[in-house]
């Protein structure tokens, strides 16, 4: 990508981050209710510095930092970046103001633009579009975490209408796919992430995939049939945790006045039967799964299908566990922290959500989140 | 007190927590660091809702509440006014905004000064002094938490002088009360909460109490004698307490650069050495006192000898136990719970402090805080 | 007492200890299913170091500790007398074997018997009733303790008829105290306990106490009416404590076929109407006295009432909070931490109870539990 | 197998269990120092009642149970066998006896060679077999569990030399492997568990992979090099998990008197430095293979090259996370929960170890554990 169109990219964006948030409040920008949900403001503030702490500190000269307290504040976890606030402490800093935090980007933003008139090297294009994406990453969690603390209030407040799902419209059928050896992995040309490199071969048997996501439709059905109280269809670990828990169903579903309702970006509604099911377990799509008779496709499952339907609204549980691919290596220092380090205890998930930055998809991406989670953008699709 | 003395006091109450809150930014007004502290948007609220419920809903014919869901979200402890936001969450609630609380505010004083002018029953009367004085008790609980969140702010924003202590000048004297049989409690012809009430006889041996608080010098010394190594000086409870949480000194106190600051009201300081100490647990309070091989003194035989010298600097702890007096007893319905059921496991607090809003201290007065709790603005007074 | 007096009741005492883990299997002996129960063997070591450690290491020329070890093994709480195994820890040591424990019981036995032929200096003499005491004292925590572990056995096993309670039989009376200044506390002429001591005067208000206990009849009313689940009667903090343990009946309760049974020593009965409720915390004392319409007794109240009316059959829940005597001062040393370094955050039970041991008792003496405990022996007494 | 073949292999295990325990006192039964760790009165119990519960019950008319009470107290997580004493609380169980329990067994296996006179269908003899492995898994866990109790104890008792590795003697070599499509799984002739089932193709990459663990020479140059402290060596999970639980060293590693002891089954002793490193957890395996710059081998790549090297000392950590097998199939009701409801958070180890009964093991064998345990006899074997 040539420096003009990454200076376009780039401020894209950062404008997109802001547009985000557009609909909050100040009060709805500091608030940390779990430990999984950062303050929007953090994001701001986080993937701003990533870009002062990677891109300016090193390229800029004479760069002067915006503020020295920043690095201990919104660095997120690069051990190798140094001391920072631990995670659970991230909502009680009130300190800087909002105002502050959106002049840090301003500040930032233009820094790094002056600093690409200046110099165009290979290695600070490549770490440009690593923020980039890294921010477009903090996009999407954004979503989630906006949607979470709206979605914890009392008043169920209004958000975005762009964070509301589609019904589905085709019919399901499943799509076979034949035995052999496959190449899994991303071919670079263009950007993508360390744990995606690295094209080698699997073998893949012979299996069926579902060109649907599974829908509300269906979920409840599940609900109804005691799919949540039958622990034979559960992992222990997965029966341990929604008794613990008192999970009866996918985060933000309540059942008030006979019926199941939802909050979704527009307020508490009655449930859509034909839309995807959203917030989802990586426990509760394998216990629905088991209830269908069926399974999850694995994650070399998913790639090689991929081409042969259409995916995007949802990020898609697979059965397999993130672990690193052959001749996986981490980068030296900080950056080397990004992905490798997680590779253990978490689930793998492909595709892309109605959240996920445009052009920041493709079928090799590898999303990860802990099997407990609901709170992201998470679907069902199966396997037979 | 008469009606036009009340209405002004009732409004003179209201500014003065909105003065309380004047420095502070709309970020900071939302969250809870910890389970003991609220958010000031929550006192805001709260104290607004005590009228709305105990005043407004009672008294005023035709009264529309402001906000349905406001019972929900600003009740504290009142069972009896039904459910409401569990305490570890108040920090979650970022709706609604601070303006809108102000909003709040402004229609209940107002309403409140209404019917004060159509009714002036003296049940109506005696319920809005209570409230008044549950909002100058919030008042208090303000400067706390605001203190509390600044102070845990990495950057130890200023907030207001008024929450600093004057330096001592006095000298140390011990002042002698004799043996004897004394009167206790409040002889009701003003205001008192109903845990001061029944006055009664108490047989108090004989005594020697400082004229002066525990300055910050004299306990520097005892933390560099080692009083918070010797496991002689404390409790059992207040040694395991201090070792699992790791106090090493009052709150607040930080040694950096060699010697001991403090963050007080105006940032992170060097320590003042003759300002009365702050900011003391009752473990802490009793353990000087056993290094000193003095004791606290009980509330009685403060509340005998206070007259005997200057208080209302800070708090201070004594040995006391709170437990109702003889013949206490219970108003029905919400407003007995406003006392009673803490009568279990806390300590009392006789005096007050430069955070108690004016008129609102006596000699009688029953503060009462968990041992454990170095939040408030505590101090020491010797016995010997 | 004289040597002679002394060394048989030593003897006694020591026999009596034993006698109480008779019907115990060797499995019974290590176990602690919560952290307030000690396994009985621990007992046994612990009131057997207690005099090796303080009366023949201190007194006895020449003497070799049985084992090194046992030091840290068997020291409870004294931090004066080195590093031990952390409280939770008991139930972890399955060395020594009981048989070991016995061993060591009958050699420090011999030893003190040996020495005490040879010294009765009046110190050693008062450190061995300090001894005897305190063993006493561990001999009804053996009999809580026991009746624990085998009550929270799923089959119920017997223990031992000696501490199941006979049924009332005298009629419900309630005795009047008048109003004046009462003198408190211990007059030394026998032993007593730390606490107890300094005669100190108390102004007592009138009063009338009742010459019964409250039966487990009266108590099943409390529970019929629905008295947990009226957070009117309750403290907040117990509110809390019953609500978060599923508390709905005293400990060993069991609701089993249409009726309540519980575990007393012979088994799993039902409930025998006329016996005194046991197994009491005193958050649930208080809420019965609120239910009631009277209050419990303070200690003072307690101990002036108490030659007018029967007691012994069980410790009794008063208004008091654990608070030193005017005067009191600890002894130097391990002995100091004996008492006095609990007085806080603890109530005062007066009286005894059936697995008290004999002479153990006196109507000025301070147990002293804190309030959520159920596993002592417990009752209630009325005063209105 | 033939049914007098598979009598006298019953037999022999039944026995080999009860020689694992001939070395404990009563009192070592039935401790539960940390919930992973059962007590061996409970694996004994256990390990009989899966041959009541899936034979004898099933198979033999008219049997009567041993006790009604022992299908509650020593099922373990078959939820389709009903209810039962939570994992936590085995250790409470002082009842039954150790000498009951013993009963039990020789009453079970007396009922289970009756019957096997009786009848020899080939369903019957299937169930047998699984419970024979069965046992030999929990032999296996008592070595682990009993050292655990012993190794716990303050003053390390000894306990078996047969838990005692040999030192190494072999120089090591990297074995070479080609890249390719290799069967996986096991052909079944002879037993194996579910989850080895279902032969299947993967596709592997070449790799070379040492002919030997690693030594506690090896791992003792990690420490000393500051492999616990290096956090770029560490997944986030391990390091944090390192540090909260304040983990430097392998279980059962002491530094005493100037240098590194461990217990092993002869009480505590220096380390000996050419045994291969045990009791070693996932996370260190994996950060001991990144300070040497290698890696784990994944569980299809150990299990391709154990051929060519000698295997059985320990079980070796592998990169692969626990997951189904293709085809991989639960069998119906209870024993369908044996392992699949486990393939979620769990690493696969291959091989065996010096705990391992005779004939239970094979190259196919998957075992797995949580990547933070230590306790079982685990070791390092890398790849590069």
């Amino acid at each position: 990508m040539d420096t003009t169109a990454l200076i376009t990219k780039f401020k894209t964006t950062r404008n997109a981050t802001e547009e985000i948030c557009k609909p909050l409040e100040i009060e709805d920008y500091s608030v940390q209710p779990i430990v999984d949900v950062s303050p929007p403001k953090w994001h701001l503030a986080h993937s701003t510095w990533f870009f002062e702490q990677f891109v300016l500190k090193a390229f800029k000269k004479g760069y002067t930092v915006f503020n020295d307290d920043f690095a201990y504040l919104f660095n997120s976890y690069y051990n190798n970046a140094g001391e920072r606030v631990l995670r659970p402490n991230r909502g009680l800093m009130t300190r800087p103001t909002v105002k502050e935090v959106y002049a840090y980007r301003k500040f930032v933003t233009q820094n790094v633009i002056d600093l690409l008139t200046e110099n165009s090297s290979e290695v600070l294009l490549e770490l440009l579009e690593i923020g980039i994406n890294h921010e477009q990453q903090h996009q999407e969690l954004l979503a989630y975490d906006i949607k979470y603390i709206l979605g914890h209030q009392p008043t169920f407040p209004k958000y975005d209408a762009h964070f509301v799902l589609s019904e589905a419209q085709e019919k399901q059928e499943f799509i076979s796919i034949e035995e052999g050896v496959y190449e899994i992995g991303h071919k670079r040309n263009d950007f993508c992430f360390d744990n995606e490199l690295g094209v080698h071969k699997v073998y893949i048997h012979p299996f069926e995939i579902s060109n649907q996501l599974i829908t509300n439709k269906a979920y409840l059905e599940f609900i109804e049939a005691g799919g949540y109280q039958d622990f034979n269809l559960w992992h222990a670990e997965g029966w341990d945790f929604i008794n613990n828990n008192n999970i009866k169903a996918p985060l933000y579903w309540h059942f008030t006045k006979g019926k199941w309702h939802y909050y979704n970006c527009n307020g508490l509604e009655a449930i859509k039967l034909n839309e995807p099911v959203m917030h989802i377990s990586y426990y509760e799509a394998f216990a629905f799964a088991e209830w269908k008779g069926m399974r999850l496709p694995t994650e070399f499952e998913w790639e090689v299908a991929s081409s042969k339907f259409n995916w995007g609204a949802l990020w898609e549980w697979t059965a397999s566990a993130y672990q690193p691919y052959p001749n996986f290596t981490k980068a030296d220092g900080a950056l080397g922290e990004y992905n490798g380090k997680f590779m253990i205890g978490l689930q793998v998930l492909r595709g892309a959500s109605i959240a996920t930055a445009k052009n920041h998809s493709r079928h090799t991406y590898r999303n990860f989140f802990h099997p407990s989670l609901q709170w992201m953008f998470s679907g069902i699709r199966l396997v037979k």
